[in-house]
């Protein structure tokens, strides 16, 4: 009898085919099929976003961040993504029973921080106990409103050969945070998790240019992942070249030291954005000035052949960066 | 250090107290205040609602439903409490490694199912997995967004002295139901959980009359929470009739046995309504040939004083009916 393994939730190929053979086989519709970011439908004359995630990162507090700060931000940055501005969360806990209240409450005051930031509001939530052992400390579930204006589309049909990638900075910075945190890792750094809230940035490019074409923020799966959902859903390839993409240098010590390319590893505040290339240089100036932006760069393009996604090297050759297999960061997220 | 225990998800005083003392103090908000079923806003001139509720009950199949349907029928439930049209639902779902892939696939059957008889459409969704012991089986998350039409107001700042309460059916269906199946009672009877979807009865009720003016779905906790908390809010009282209330043989026979109280046992396709005095026998009449509310009662009254839940027992006494205290029935919905 076939089981859940850790892999099906690490957004690999094994959590592809659980959604794609399981979930959409039976409540395929319109809204859910793309598999966006975020739900997007209209009621009377105005779109609207929709979105969720639940949150099981492990340990429950890393460098610049924990799972409160994460559900709030990992909500907010799902509708930018589909260009919709965060109105309204809903928030559900689960919690273990024996945690201690003044965890509950540490989480509760990180969420309150995160939400005044990000500008939006809890309007509804939902409390469970469950008995020990049964859960582990907090799972955190928010899902969350916004509005689309302008008619707006952000959509994987918009991108065609040519087009730019653009990411907003180094990546990796979250899962290798957490990771150090999780394994105790014995070594002094100043890492933190880039787990932030996106729509500010994302704002700023809708406002400059409707050359943005789509976005989604890499976070489980990392960017590589990321980037073949984009292959797989337009029939295009993707050359992205190494000696563009910023990555830490902690990070590729960290990586390194755990066997892992920091290519697979979460991001929890940054956004991969295909832009068509009239527009490429003038969205990378406007998210220069942002906070969130300051290190974007241009990561590569979309072209026609091979439909996958190549890497050029460092040193100057191509390989395959594929789906991810098997699981490599568990409770990332 | 105080601690998080089972009585904090309860649906009672230690989970009112939680919500009171520490959700609210932080997240407090014109939409999240009032603690309905549902967060009520406007967005232009449509009025929406906006929910979520998190579902851990064991055994996940019980007689009558299981965990997918509950996940749905609740949300739909929720909505509806405040005269909203169900519309789009997310779906989160946390797994435990080595659940057997069947048992996902009966759920999401059910689920399903459920969402095709309720009319609700999942449009987004997230899948966690955690190792094993560090979940229960299967956690599922689900909010969901409706939409109020001709501008409805269901709330407890309408309800007066005089005003009827009706519920639409027997108490303690769900809870019983679960707790039998959890505890592998060797009795044989037909009790099933009463888990359906009651947007199609409200909707009615709503029709025929603007004389209803709350409802509220007596899940956790059961009628004897769910009128305590109309009480907390008026500052009036009620006055229920035991003889009135419907409560099933077997649900009685096994709420003996288990020495539980009916009056605090979960429903999960139950609605108590307040409705005004001369609107009362419409509504009734309308309920009574709905399937979900054959067996409609009005079962007491707003009075004035005291600001308490009285019963009027079977052999003529009054009793105080308080917020549940303690943990009677954990892990139900």
């Amino acid at each position: 009898m076939s089981k859940i393994l850790l892999a099906h939730g690490s957004g690999g190929k094994l959590m592809h085919n659980l959604i794609e053979q399981e979930i959409l086989k039976r409540f395929a519709n319109p809204f859910l099929s793309p598999l966006a970011d975020s739900a997007v439908f209209s009621i009377g004359k105005q779109k609207f976003a929709f979105t969720t995630d639940s949150y099981v990162v492990k340990p429950i507090f890393f460098p610049g961040g924990d799972i409160g700060k994460l559900a709030i931000y990992g909500t907010v940055n799902d509708l930018s993504m589909v260009g919709a501005e965060p109105l309204y969360l809903s928030c559900g806990v689960i919690l273990e029973e024996g945690l201690e209240t003044e965890i509950l409450d540490k989480i509760l005051a990180s969420m309150e921080a995160a939400g005044k930031n990000a500008n939006v509001k809890i309007v509804t939530g939902d409390t469970k106990v469950v008995e020990k052992n049964s859960a582990d400390k907090i799972f955190i579930n928010t899902a969350g409103v916004g509005i689309i204006k302008n008619n707006r589309v952000l959509s994987t049909d918009r991108i065609r050969k040519g087009d730019k990638i653009i990411i907003n900075g180094s990546i990796g910075d979250h899962g290798i945070a957490v990771m150090s945190e999780r394994m105790k890792l014995k070594v002094t750094f100043s890492l933190k998790s880039d787990c932030a809230p996106l729509w500010s940035l994302v704002e700023k490019i809708l406002g400059v240019s409707n050359g943005a074409k789509f976005m989604r923020d890499p976070t489980r799966g990392g960017l590589a992942t990321t980037l073949n959902e984009i292959v797989a859903r337009t029939n295009l390839g993707i050359l992205i070249r190494e000696e563009d993409i910023p990555v830490k240098d902690e990070v590729k010590g960290i990586s390194e030291l755990l066997g892992l390319d920091p290519l697979y590893v979460a991001n929890e505040g940054k956004a991969v954005i295909v832009v068509s290339p009239e527009a490429a240089e003038k969205v990378l100036r406007v998210m220069k000035k942002d906070k969130l932006g300051k290190e974007s760069r241009i990561i590569g393009e979309i072209v026609e052949t091979p439909e996958k996604v190549i890497l050029k090297t460092l040193i100057g050759g191509h390989r395959i960066v594929d789906m991810l297999t098997g699981e490599q960061l568990p409770r990332i997220c």
